[in-house]
C-alpha cells in the first residue's frame, strides 16, 4: 500500500516531508487537508491525527504524526537514503536529534507565533496582533543568531559543520521558509543580519531542488497576494485574494 | 572518560537522565550547575553549552545537550539497556520519537510556564503571575488530557499501552513531577481529573525506584518549604526557607 501523506502546503513540516519524499523517490499519496475549512478538526481526520495537527502519514496499517518522527521514520524505511540526512552511527546522529529537540522550543516557537501574529491570523478570522509579533520576534532572532553563531559553525555548508545536509537542514529552512509570507521590510529586518543562514538557506535550497521550489510554489503565491505593506498589514482586499489562495487547497 | 552529567535537580529534564542512569548502572560524574547562581550562563558552562541550558553530557571528547537526544544516546551507547526503553523496531521506536515530539510543544510548554509563573518567578527574583499561570494550565490539563485519553490508551500501563516504560515514559512522568512544587490545591485540580495519568506516574515511579525517590527527594524538600496557600502565593518567609534550599545546590 502507497504511503499516504496528510498535509497542507501552508505548513512547514509538512513542506519538508514532500520534498524530502520527492528527492528520495519515496511514492505517495498526498491528501490535502484544508486548513480553511478545518478538515483537521473532523472526527475523520482525528482517527489518522488525534491532535488535529498536520502532518501525518499512513503506511499500511501503521499510523505517524509529528514531522520529525516522520522524517526519521522515512530516512529508515525505505531504501535508497543517503547516510547523511539521518547517520547510522549513534554520536553523529545524537548530534542531529539535538538540533531536532532544539528547534522545537526555539525556532519553532519564534518562527509559528510571529508569522501567525504577524500575517496569518486575520486569514483565518482574527486580526493582526504586531505587539505579540514583537515579543515572538526576540525568539525567532535569538534562535536566527544561534543557528548563524552556533549550528553553522564549522567548515561544511550544513548544519553541524557538515558537508551533506541532513534532515534537520530540512526541516529547520523549511521552518524558515514561512517567512516568505511576512511583508518584505520585516523580512528583511530579521533575516539580512544573518549572512550564513541566508546562503545555508539557498545551499539546502539547492541540494534538493527541484523538489524544494515545486514544493514551496504555494507560499511563494500566497506571498504575491499578501501586501508588502508593513504599516498597513493586511487588508480587506488583499485577504479576499489570500482566501482565494487558500481556497485552492 | 567516566560520563560527566551537568544538572540541577530542580530541572526535570536532568532528573530523568539521572534516574536513567542510575537504574541502568552507568556510572557518571554529577556536576550541579547552581540555576540561583546563574552559574548556567557562565563562559565556562556556555563551552559545555552554548546555549546556557540544561541538561549536558560529555562523555570523552563528545558533548551533547537536550535532554531527549541524551536520552536516546545513552540508550544506544551503554551496555545492558533492555530494549523498551527505546525499541529497536523502526516502527516502535518512531511512536517514541512522536510522544518526545509532541511533548516539546505541549505538556513541556505548559507545564514549564505554568509552574514558573505561579512558583518559582519569586524564588529567581521576579512576581508570580497568576493571570499567566491561567493561561498555562489550560494548555497543561489539555496536554494531560491527551495522555490520558490518547497516550495512555490500550492494554499496557505505560505510554502508546507499552506493558514496559520507555524513555517516553520517564520523560513526561519527571515534568509532571514539577507540580510537586506548586500549592496543593492547584496540584489537585490539575491532576485529580486524570486518573490513568496519576496510576500512570505511580507506575513509572516504582518502574524506576528506589532511583525514582533519591532523585526527586530534592522537589520534595522544596515542596515542604512552599506554602500551600495558594491564595496568598509565595511570602517573605517561605521565599527565604526556599532559597536556603536552593542554595543547598
Amino acid at each position: 500500500m502507497k504511503l499516504q501523506i496528510y498535509s497542507n502546503r501552508l505548513s512547514q513540516p509538512c513542506r519538508a516531508i514532500l520534498i524530502f519524499c520527492k528527492l528520495h523517490g519515496i511514492e505517495f499519496e498526498e491528501i490535502n487537508i484544508s486548513i480553511a475549512k478545518g478538515q483537521h478538526f473532523t472526527p475523520e481526520y482525528k482517527v489518522i491525527n488525534p491532535m488535529g495537527k498536520l502532518p501525518a502519514i499512513v503506511h499500511g496499517n501503521y499510523k505517524l504524526f509529528e514531522s520529525h518522527a516522520i522524517l526519521i521514520y522515512l530516512a529508515c524505511s525505505f531504501p535508497g537514503v543517503a547516510d547523511h540526512w539521518y547517520p547510522s552511527d549513534i554520536q553523529e546522529r545524537a548530534k542531529i536529534h539535538s538540533v531536532l529537540d532544539w528547534h522545537h522550543s526555539n525556532l519553532r516557537q519564534g518562527e509559528v507565533h510571529y508569522v501567525w501574529n504577524r500575517t496569518l491570523k486575520p486569514l483565518f478570522g482574527g486580526k493582526l496582533d504586531l505587539e505579540a509579533a514583537a515579543v515572538d520576534e526576540k525568539l525567532l532572532s535569538k534562535s536566527l543568531a544561534k543557528i548563524e553563531n552556533f549550528w553553522l559553525k564549522g567548515d561544511g555548508k550544513f548544519l553541524l559543520g557538515n558537508f551533506q545536509p541532513s534532515i534537520a537542514d530540512l526541516s529547520l529552512v523549511c521552518e524558515i521558509m514561512q517567512l516568505q509570507i511576512v511583508p518584505e521590510s520585516d523580512r528583511n529586518r530579521i533575516l539580512s543580519p544573518y549572512k550564513k543562514v541566508l546562503q545555508w538557506i539557498e545551499d539546502t535550497r539547492k541540494a534538493t531542488n527541484p523538489y524544494f521550489d515545486e514544493i514551496h510554489s504555494f507560499v511563494l503565491e500566497l506571498k504575491s497576494v499578501l501586501t508588502t505593506d508593513s504599516s498597513v498589514g493586511v487588508n480587506e482586499e488583499t485577504k479576499q485574494r489570500s482566501q482565494a489562495v487558500l481556497s485552492k487547497l
